[in-house]
């Protein structure tokens, strides 16, 4: 079941809200109800489909490792009823307060009856900073 | 200056021949002639704008480092006048035949009056093969 979203940002927000507070459900209801969803986290393999999505995100949502994620906005697209939005994630490990490294990510919203849901997340590593690795 | 595709698909195809054919030039006529353009390379920072993508992708379409890239098609979202595609990328180094790891691509397309040309462009890794690392 998708909840109705007015704007892909309300979207985006209960998505991450749903990371944070751990829940399933209110992440399953920021995606599009449809089989072309898609979501590729970190060195997983590309998921696509709402069950093969719930799948993934059923561990990772388990309130033993919770995580809060701050982002940083790059680039947002809007045409017609497709937003991009370009990003940075900072995820930090609540327990143990540590930061891992940035993780780009690239979420496509898209608008229908239904209202604005997400219809793909693709995380994709950043590189080292500068002096982290030798010259190639 | 961009060249006029009639579909995704021919923009998708000349870009992924200027790639074999190492040609700036008409790598750089597959890109929307605009600054919201963005790539985003293996290991590389996200680069944003038509210049800067010419400045990265200057010294891989070397004549001396020729690759060949096959790809296979994961999927196609058309939405009015974007047009997404998935897929993965299989790089062969032309000299010697080695293969790289196959990539993950999201390669976002937008039509207007001068066509349809590639937004974005998006890789990320794949996950090693099962077996390849001891189970988490």
């Amino acid at each position: 079941m998708s909840s109705h979203f007015e704007t892909p940002t309300d979207a985006e927000d209960a998505y991450y809200d749903a990371i944070e507070e751990c829940d399933l459900e209110k992440m399953m209801a920021t995606w599009e109800d449809s089989d072309a969803v898609s979501c590729l986290l970190p060195m997983r393999p590309l998921t696509h489909g709402r069950e093969p999505i719930r799948e993934l995100w059923t561990p990772m949502l388990n309130p033993e490792f919770r995580v809060e994620i701050t982002v940083n906005h790059l680039q947002w697209i809007e045409q017609g009823d497709i937003a991009i939005h370009l990003l940075e994630e900072m995820v930090t490990l609540t327990d143990s307060g540590d930061k891992q490294t940035p993780i780009y990510a690239v979420r496509i919203y898209r608008n229908s009856d239904q209202g604005w849901h997400l219809l793909s997340h693709f995380n994709s590593p950043t590189p080292p900073p500068p002096g982290i690795m030798p010259p190639q």
